[in-house]
């Protein structure tokens, strides 16, 4: 039995790189951004109009005068046209280009607009108000995002900006999600009374899918030779198999032997922790393998805490560690790491945790109640109100 | 001009039903649950073994015994068998039911088995030990999860658990997303020196995906016979319409123009606030008409506080809001609300907000160096360093 810290170290020191693909720029929310985003030209790439209004040239004004002939427009998208003579306007519309030989935009709400002459109507004005001036945001070949970025909403923007209509992310890992268990029926059939459906992969399959991975699901009886021919196929085609169950010591339990029979290399097998002790993690040349025990809560809190830390390591996302604090006591004797489920609210931008109760790791239910777990640490017993712990969430 | 708290009453007074509809449990993480979701018998359906061992008459124990002569296997998923004689035990695996006439199970740990004789190694054993007695975690028709909850992996597992393959949930809306502009280029082509790429459009495709919205994307061109005619249908075809731009001052700016003759109501037009001030806001009978000024952080911002309102009322959700602390002091003059960009971190269970400096509502990039919004209120124009504030998040 090992802790969770030296379980953690093991699964961050055995990550894989799945490579690089390119994909189109608009399916790649979610991903992992494997190359820096440069500016292509400057932002903005001209004397950028930022108000709806008037162009003149400042000096004009700076000599006391007030009304402005009106000699033309510029229009956003069109090409810059040139201020002719120095006592007239030009009309100008928010995202066009500044007209050249004007130097400051007076916006329609200063200014009256009689037979053609715009007559301001203010006494205060600035050289270069209202106009955005070229490369002021970003200059052309500055970084805008760098590489193993966790890409969203905004970042899909600068790409679109910057022409990246193709986009480098990190691949995803292919992924086999198997359930064992003579025990489990689909779905959508009835179980006799002994029996239960299958959920754990589909948590599963859900949990991946939050990180943007496609995932596919089998299930094997608990009949061993079934069981060593299928996963030495899965283990030759997926980067990783995620298992759930016939990990623990009973009879029907075969895993951990078909995989040492299979030369999967056994870093760990049970953890100090509540739930999800019995944990199996090994590795192949190729293949990360994952045996989560059967009981759901279990399943659940491990994708979490190990196979989530492995993926963001193994794809280069640093994701910071967030804490709450506990909004009362709470026991724990056993000498184990706990993963207690808890609500979360905010209250005047402290983030409280609240026990959820469960009925222990075989209550699915309760987790819908909950929306993350908080860790206490092994070796204590007693935590208090108003402390904080690192703090997993789930939803 | 309103405020925009009147502007939120506004759009939440003016919400749409989109009825529900029936998919696959599998393909329904992120849409909010139409129906409670029930027990389709108990939670655990029979008393099941939760440790592998072996299972006993407890009186045997009591009574002094401590040699059991194994008398059959109960694995999980096989039928219910019987203790035959009660000072007999069986071998029995998690998950299985417990054998009829048992009402303890010692695990494996805790025994020794020679010549098919499972010797007890310790003097502490309960009646109904290592046993999830059945009905314990739920009864046959209690609510597992009810209606109008977000749904997440957590709630996919309960799904498979009752056997709910198909779901009802609420509809979504349906989108239509319209950039305007002749100074935009698509995101492929090399814009000449007065253009620039489509942008706005995508992240807003990219912040509906992130209610599971799919949308559609067009493009009118700053001609107003062009723009009424495709609004015209689009009025007919959409439950919302988001457009970005052309709803300023500009002369181009035919968007109020073209909604009013279109008979769309105008519930507002502008609010008090950065960036983001010059936003309209309208509807028809069918349809609700979302119009973003053209910056892109202004569409985004918007995006978030007002079409993200509307939606989860729209669809029954309720959002918590959540604060977060001003890391310094921030000075803002304008009697707007303002929308100032930061990036959140934790300390000690604090969510802490540092402003991070743009150069105002064109500075896309700099939407990338934050992941949140905080909103200061209109009125006040020093935010003291440990004030909080309602925070926004978008990444």
């Amino acid at each position: 039995m090992i802790s969770v810290e030296e379980a953690k170290n093991s699964i961050l020191n055995t990550t894989q790189n799945f490579g690089v693909e390119e994909i189109p720029f608009i399916k790649s929310v979610g991903r992992i951004l494997k190359e820096d985003i440069v500016a292509d030209r400057d932002f903005p790439p001209f004397n950028r109009v930022s108000m709806d209004g008037i162009a003149i040239d400042f000096n004009a004004f700076k000599n006391g005068q007030r009304a402005f002939k009106i000699e033309g427009i510029q229009p956003a998208g069109s090409k810059q046209i040139t201020l002719q003579n120095s006592e007239n306007c030009i009309e100008v519309m928010t995202g066009a280009v500044l007209p050249k030989n004007a130097n400051s935009v007076i916006r329609y709400e200063d200014v009256e607009i009689e037979n053609g002459i715009a007559n301001i109507q203010i006494d205060k004005v600035n050289d270069f108000q209202n106009i955005h001036t070229k490369g002021k945001d970003r200059k052309q070949g500055d970084v805008l995002i760098h590489k193993n970025k966790l890409i969203s909403a905004a970042e899909i923007g600068v790409l679109a900006t910057v022409g990246k209509s193709i986009v480098k992310v990190a691949k995803q890992p292919k992924v086999m999600i198997i359930s064992t268990g003579d025990e489990l029926v689909g779905v959508d059939e009835t179980p006799l009374e002994y029996q239960i459906r299958r959920s754990n992969v589909f948590t599963l399959v859900s949990l991946l899918e939050r990180l943007n991975i496609p995932s596919e699901t089998a299930h094997i009886t608990d009949d061993k030779p079934v069981l060593k021919q299928k996963i030495a196929a899965y283990l030759q085609e997926y980067d990783v198999l995620l298992f759930s169950g016939a990990v623990s010591k009973g009879k029907f339990d075969f895993l951990p032997e078909v995989f040492e029979e299979l030369q999967v290399q056994k870093l760990f097998h049970k953890i100090t922790q509540r739930p999800g002790k019995p944990f199996f993690y090994g590795k192949t040349d190729t293949s990360n393998v994952f045996g989560f025990p059967g009981n759901p809560i279990s399943t659940f809190v491990n994708c979490l805490v190990y196979f989530y830390s492995w993926y963001y390591k193994s794809v280069g996302l640093k994701v910071e560690e967030e804490t709450a604090i506990l909004t009362e006591d709470v026991a724990f004797k056993p000498n184990l790491t706990y993963f207690l489920q808890v609500k979360l609210s905010d209250k005047f931008g402290h983030l409280l945790a609240s026990p959820i109760k469960g009925n222990g790791s075989g209550d699915l239910a309760s987790l819908v109640n909950a929306d993350a777990f908080i860790q206490l640490p092994k070796g204590e017993t007693e935590f208090k109100k108003g402390e904080n712990f690192p703090v997993i969430r789930y939803s």
